[in-house]
């Protein structure tokens, strides 16, 4: 239930994870999860996990929740190094699972825009990485709020640990990946289910002036599925009745 | 020697470190990073170290060492915590210290420019991190050579691992915090020698076509001291003699 000091997950954020939901003893959307950080070690440069060994883990820290509702963490790191920054010539990751109960949170959320910027100039930025810093930063900045970060452009990026929608001129839009955004999985299924529902989805740069006269603003995460936010640095953000389609659509894991 | 899997370092790299020059089993300069690795648990909004036992920790890996030279490696994370991103209400920060012998770079360095950009628009960029993929990648990239990095902006910031200086016009330049900078301590000293000698110094934000025209491009950091670089982007990177005169005002402890 440890790792070592020259793990360089610890030293140096050299590693990924995923926050899986675990509903009634069951991990949900675990393939996505599985291919995600999978994709990520590619991104990196780290040897794949092993599957099995992931889901062994996975499922043994389900086993020790109690409660209907929780969150499994899978972490890997970039094992263990000597010094600096270079990694050594045979990388061997290191794996573990943790487990906690995550009640989903009730009613919509509010949003504050926060002065810690998304770094769209990094790779990192689109990987849900150990060095996680700036979105403790920013949710820490929100106070009990959700924090909207912006990228180096002023582009809107996403939340501290949600992506972001609004409907806008009729269509569902979302900041596009290269905005800095973590591909997530909720992400991909409310793309899929709008486009389902025969409703245009574009994913797009966009000022922090775009969400003014937007509508239906909400939240998506494996672990909140979909969330309205009914305000936004102070003022409330109109609701819009695509919104809870869309919640129902996705539903079914919730 | 080891951390749990509930610590905040770890999981999100919610942390601080320093890495400190250690010669003839002495810590060189180190009272300077022990204020920085304070001023930076300010900033992040965690608990300062106990000074007596940082001391305590690094004389003791440097009691371990073998050789003249060693690399001092202090950590400081933010402590165990519960799920999420939110810090707990009551932080004990984890304190620990390694040490590895670290030779001194022979002859100058080469410099690539990275595609990682530096995120000048988090607080973190001007910290010495735990969340330090960006780093990582950038020395991945620039393979053999140094990792030149720009930030958001497209202006100069620094290398992976240390700050960067040239001279233009007559006077020496160095990137202005604010692009996304670490405050090197030996940056501090290398501008203070500086001013001592006569030297017009200027914390600048330049572009990267600044150092194209830009003589005595040279390297610093705890380890290295000052360090000359005589290529950039493969080509020849002319000298100047006030690198030499810098690096002997600097060099008593090296």
């Amino acid at each position: 239930m440890s790792v070592p000091f020259d793990d360089r997950g610890l030293l140096l954020g050299d590693g990924l994870f995923e926050t899986i939901l675990a509903k009634d003893g069951a991990l949900v959307l675990w393939e996505p999860h599985l291919a995600r950080l999978t994709a990520g070690c590619a991104a990196l440069g780290l040897p794949p996990p092993d599957a099995d060994e992931a889901l062994r883990l996975c499922e043994a820290a389900v086993a020790g929740l109690t409660g209907a509702r929780g969150a499994v963490r899978l972490t890997l790191t970039a094992g263990s190094g000597g010094r600096g920054l270079d990694r050594p010539a045979e990388i061997t990751p290191r794996l573990f699972a943790t487990a906690a109960p995550a009640a989903r949170p009730e009613g919509p959320a509010q949003l504050v825009t926060v002065s810690v910027r998304r770094n769209e100039g990094s790779p990192a930025s689109r990987l849900k990485t150990l060095s996680y810093l700036d979105n403790v930063l920013a949710r820490r900045e929100a106070g009990p709020a959700e924090a909207l970060m912006l990228n180096g452009q002023g582009e809107v990026a996403c939340a501290a640990v949600a992506n972001l929608f609004w409907i806008a001129e009729g269509r569902l839009e979302t900041p596009a990946l290269d905005c800095g955004v973590l591909d997530g999985i909720i992400r991909g299924q409310v793309l899929a289910a709008a486009k389902a529902l025969g409703v245009t989805v574009a994913e797009v740069r966009a000022g922090r002036q775009r969400l003014e006269g937007a509508e239906g603003l909400f939240l998506t995460n494996s672990l909140i599925g979909v969330r309205a936010v009914d305000r936004l640095d102070g003022h409330a953000a109109p609701g819009h009745p695509l919104v809870a389609e869309l919640a129902g659509a996705v539903s079914w894991s919730w």
